[in-house]
């Protein structure tokens, strides 16, 4: 069985109390691929440490859109699904489970505990919540500036035809010098295109997996 | 002069020396009206607690295209001004005071220090940063379903029309219900109206206070 120690950065920081109080009542949890985990507001399921598989967050409007905001995989930490657990979340959002996927489930009750007990877990949360703020800010930039993934898309199908290779041998300073952009931007926009199953990265290599959404998304920097 | 324990909510849960250590470090600043007060992450002046004033806080494209985050008003506290103490914090923000502004400014090393101290303060901090985090999805859904503020803006200057008053007294129950909304998001959306200068709330009673803003606002729903 997976150690909780090896999961939880902060377990160091606990308590010999506070481990057992873990140990006690952090469960294992299976969801199968297609379950919604946790769907708005009034569910607090707690909070969740994936052991393996993927987890994806995504927001839904009134209209019933949704929009991935972020994905979760091995080690990462589900926050929202224990949003109860802070008062000042005053967004809905859903999580469900992309693949078969295994976690370790903290409850919500116990996690407030650990919060306001521990420095440490405070402050990881703290973390962990700048973490997903920061792929929010990134992707509300992309959709006020719909620009380079549209871009990069175009560019990614125009090589590949070039070479006639669905992989591409650039790094990702070539390609942000051909869109007039810098790598981090290129590698993170990467990615994301990984994340959303179009491209798969290798070393120095760029392999398109889908070209269709590709092509969709190069169609749409043309409107 | 204002003490400091009536403006740090989280003063009684610090110890007598991190209390003895802020009021020995935090200082009073002035910040003239359209002072830019932060710009991006390079920058780390550390964390402002609004006195009096208003601030305001805003992201900037690469092309240059600002977009307003959200306001701080008096008992407010600016934590990306001091966005170098949360390492996960991958985006830049711009902090400008749009009206004469006094604060308390806390150097970003020593708020370190009392987060890494004090699990009142790192959980302070993440309700903070939760807040702002509600904010900026609340403004994202707005971007995407672009369609409340529009009809909003309508529906008020439609009826100071009917009225042939500048001051409606209308519910926000029943804008919301001539809306197919509800009261909740129309109160959010009214107070963002007030923030931004179009509108003024009291008691029963909405006053129009820029109708070309609101009519250029309307428009955008034709489109």
């Amino acid at each position: 069985m997976e150690e909780l120690q090896e999961y939880f950065p902060f377990w160091n920081n606990l308590t010999a109390e506070q481990q057992n109080k873990l140990r006690g009542t952090a469960q294992k949890r299976h969801f199968a691929k297609g379950t919604m985990i946790h769907s708005g507001s009034d569910d607090c399921i707690g909070l969740l440490l994936v052991i393996r598989g993927q987890i994806r967050v995504y927001s839904l409007s009134n209209e019933g859109k949704e929009l991935t905001l972020y994905r979760l995989f091995e080690r990462d930490m589900c926050l929202f699904s224990a949003s109860c657990i802070l008062p000042s979340i005053q967004f809905d959002v859903m999580v469900s489970a992309e693949q078969d996927t295994t976690v370790f489930l903290v409850p919500a009750h116990l996690y407030k505990q650990l919060m306001e007990g521990s420095a440490a877990v405070a402050n990881y949360t703290n973390e962990l919540m700048a973490t997903h703020f920061s792929d929010v800010m990134w992707l509300m930039d992309q959709i006020l500036n719909k620009k380079l993934d549209s871009r990069l898309a175009a560019f990614l199908l125009e090589e590949s035809e070039l070479t006639s290779e669905p992989s591409l041998a650039l790094t990702h300073e070539q390609i942000a010098s051909h869109l007039g952009s810098i790598r981090e931007v290129v590698t993170r926009m990467l990615k994301y295109f990984e994340n959303e199953g179009l491209v798969k990265l290798g070393r120095k290599k760029i392999t398109l997996i889908n070209t269709e959404k590709l092509a969709a998304l190069a169609q749409a920097s043309r409107r």
